[in-house]
């Protein structure tokens, strides 16, 4: 595959550019007879809508999801199931200055290098504005997992280092912050980075209950593996752990390990996977996310001349857009369950 | 695919359990006339090979792998090729006290709910000696890459949280680690432990230079994506992260972006991959690996029929097998780097 | 994969149902840089269109063809090129009396059974109308074909068993007969068919020529049996034969072996296909379409209620689909040929 | 893929060259605690075997197949099932001649335009020896399927034009036509054959009887469209069609569709797959097998210099292998048919 597409029977291929005519994907693969519900769907894509009040960009964009197939009397067929969002009128003229401009820590450096030629328009095909796709398919992949009572959460773990020690739902725009403790002093500290132009990341950590055992396939595609892949592919993710993860590290086998009794297992450093397979208790993960490239501060830079420039971003940008990134990851957990429950044979 | 095979143009396929006739891997798609260096791959082998010194297990494996296909007068002739290592008399015998119960944070357990059934000797297909198979089809992927001057070396950065502050080659065996400061401190620690009848785990850091800009593809399949899709397939590791990785969460934006000059990049936060694809830096990234799961402590499990039982477990096990990981992760590299040179259509 | 993406490096996943809202596909992989040529795109279209004089259904279809992503300045960027055609307003009541019965020799009774829904409105996603996003795919592989010089051609060589003697280019519509020897009396067939209210159905034979020698992977992808894949995903191709085929198996080895002089091959027995390997000479294999199974006549059925029926069908339908068929051949023909090329590294 | 493995859940890696040390195969995705009873395994290498009375080469071949992972205690365990065949000293010396020159209409030209190299010994990995790895995998398959009450037979319909009017079984070693009117003829047309040197070809029908309905999936990857794949995957196949075939081009649709009444279709031209889908009737296809390129008459080619030269083939060759290609389109059947049903998700 060239990219584009991920799965092996629960496949979803997107498509479109931030500032062509659409964005949109295919989903194939989907059972058929689920209940397609477009409230859900756009409950879903309101979570990675810009602007959330101050701590977001007061940047409009369209992100209304029409589906065009593979749905008849509300139902899914089983045939592909394509959704769209069509831009409007993407104001491209903000982007004229970075034509031949290489933004730092974008990804306009290496497209330009793999292909030759690029859609600088608002980043393209390498915009924040793809993920859309992903919460877009990844409402359908959760529809089929609800009727199996699998449920994914995530919530706001660190802010640029300011961790909330409980990890307690629910999790409630706009911060979403595991718990309550800090929101105060990380909304101080959106304000004052947005006010320096600058931007900041953290951690988001996820949970999969209501998993049976069984998922995930010896020896390349373990669970945690194709999990890993899912959710590394989105832009601002730069890692991911398991269970205790790093933390691991530092314990000894006998700390790390989990024992079990008859209530089942008495710790869960696992993350809910063994050997690549799902055990049947909550699979947890953390991602970490990087602050957005996109800062307002004058920066060192090259043009595609590959003479020295510097760059100031113009336009209306996130100075933190780890809330945005929180139902990406959840998407793509949703779209990456289910294809092992598929390829495990465990959908009913 | 059902979990045993990866790549898409470059593709490894393994099988066979750590006390059957034999284990091995076909490699497809290695392109013609590269020539098959024995001594290359005996000595990668000979990295992951137990028993070095003091630190690792006294217990000895055969790993002499033999090429049954697809080279000819020492040459790949662009057919599959396939290599294999013979086991030889394994002692299966220490193993008849945990046929029936589940060894804690082995897969014991998860295989036997996804298969209802399972070679429980020696861990079966769910051993670590599995990764001798990638270690094999690794060595041939480097052969491949070493044509194009491109070179992957891994150090062992962490040691329960023992800390190397430089990344200075050459890393010499038992330790391979990234800096000599903490060596005696570390061996003290790996005795300690290895009395105890416990383990410790630690972090491996990844370098991997001479990569054309280019490699990886959007949207799903971004280098860092299948790179994490490939290490993390790896029993014993529990995260990844690619350049300042979690650091990165800490830093703003304008700290963590890698400004540009006529010489290249100014920093390399990001890695080497920018929107998923190589940048033509050199690629780094850090995995953490768990302290081993077996130990010969007491430890509280179930038996196959869901009683309560303890456990102590028996033979030869490394209290720390982070050194043994180090090939596999490099071969792992080897392997998915290959596979995106191919597919961005960048192998001459 | 679920079935509607084909291919491994230029994949195509398609979308949509006859009565749907839209059709299309979804192209990646596509090399970056190649004129987009929108009026040969529609040219391609307007090959499978139905309603070509009095040979065809007078139905009139929409199938303007706009592309929505993966475009830019009029060239392909190498990310996913998205088509697709709106459906104008269908007459779907047409079809309310065989919501609850199965069309003989259709796909209503499969789909049905593989679902337990179906969206019966046109043959819903079973549609011959589906084609027509293989079409648009196609012109796409087309064009990065004639880059390398590839032409491929398709003429109709047999209808209902008249046979033309001859492969002489052009092919004109509307009937695109390998030789004209036999045009009237194939019109006056169709003609009768036509109002006994049947149809019926022949043989396409395909060409294709510049191909280099190479293309095609040992063991299971060779090229004929990747073609063969493509091409029998057609609904009415029920068969396929390369080089001599069929005419192979009266032969002697001495008669159907292609013997080589400094010319290259002296015949072409093969197809130009050796060993599943391209071999420079033109790839040649025949389709054979089976008639229409939409016809006027009293048929017996059952109703999805198990109850015997007898239908006659409304509507307007082709009596013979073989040359509404001929562009999709050579389209899915094009997109193999093109997958092979990448595949094999080929493509410059 | 790079053309060695086939399929997607079941999936089949095969490997080896006809004169290496051993050819095997590497099956993935057999699902867990089938029995696998050897013996019928080597019953079916037997009938793929050489040397069958006077119509066979006298040539023996080692074809002793040894599992050497995947199976414990007699039961397939989920993971990867090794299966190979050791070759014993081959005499490689009767390659001598041809090492320096393309053997008409065999892969050697191809193989050597793509690779620039090749194993020339006996074929190298072009060699019919390589089908045994298929045969072998493919009884692993049969023992699925058999668990499901799917059988596959298949029979010669035609020699060199002499056909079978019936298809009745059961069809005996050494001919295995589809009814006995013709076989004197037959085997005199063989004798005449061989004592000329020469060799022919044939029409090898197969029926698959209890295949549920709902196997294949819309739109490229119908039922009859995998098949397809694996069976002119086949070195030998040069042609495929299902149920009426070619018969098809020449009836008209009311002569061709298949009614139904109370008791199913009443007819079968369909060859039990409609839309791509089983419909639970019988599948029914026939393949058209070339004659062997290996002849002893004295033939014009190429020698990799491009210089001209004759050649007359040296060793045992069948004068018709048609019999010995029976059991691989069997097995690529089985093979095809086993993925299929997981990927619909049909396997209990």
């Amino acid at each position: 595959m060239s990219g584009n597409t991920f799965g092996t029977l629960f496949t979803v291929t997107t498509f479109g550019e931030s500032h062509g005519k659409a964005l949109g994907c295919v989903i194939d693969g989907c059972p058929a007879g689920i209940e397609i519900d477009q409230e859900f769907i756009n409950s879903e894509m309101a979570r990675r809508r810009p602007g959330l009040g101050n701590i977001g960009t007061g940047r409009k964009e369209n992100d209304d999801v029409k589906i065009l197939s593979g749905v008849f009397e509300g139902k899914s067929t089983g045939t592909p199931i394509m959704m769209i969002v069509f831009n409007e009128s993407p104001k491209s003229s903000d982007y004229d200055d970075i034509k031949d401009i290489f933004r730092p820590s974008h990804a306009d450096y290496t497209y330009y290098k793999k292909y030759g030629i690029r859609d600088y328009r608002g980043g393209g095909r390498a915009s924040g504005r793809e993920t859309l796709c992903r919460v877009a398919a990844g409402s359908i992949a959760k529809l089929v997992l609800k009727k199996m009572n699998i449920k994914i959460i995530s919530a706001v773990r660190e802010v640029k280092g300011i961790r909330c020690s409980y990890f307690t739902p629910p999790f409630v725009p706009p911060l979403y912050t595991a718990s309550k403790e800090h929101d105060e002093e990380i909304i101080k500290l959106i304000e004052n980075t947005r006010n320096d132009g600058d931007s900041i990341g953290g951690v988001i950590e996820t949970h999969i209950s209501g998993c049976p055992a069984g998922l995930g396939e010896p020896v390349f595609d373990k669970l945690d593996a194709t999990i890993s892949h899912a959710v590394m592919s989105i832009g601002a993710v730069k890692g991911i752990e398991f269970g205790s993860g790093y933390r691991s590290t530092l314990l000894y086998g006998s700390q790390n390990n989990d024992q079990m009794d008859k209530e089942g297992f008495i710790t869960n450093n696992a993350g809910g996977i063994l050997g690549g397979i799902s055990n049947g208790d909550e699979i947890i993960f953390s991602c970490f996310v990087k602050p957005t490239p996109s800062i307002y501060k004058e920066q060192k830079t090259l043009s595609i001349d590959n003479e020295e420039r510097t760059i100031k971003i113009k336009g209306r940008h996130d100075p933190v857009i780890l809330f945005r990134v929180l139902p990406v990851i959840e998407a793509m957990s949703a779209i990456a369950l289910l294809d092992a429950l598929l390829v495990a044979g465990c959908y009913e």
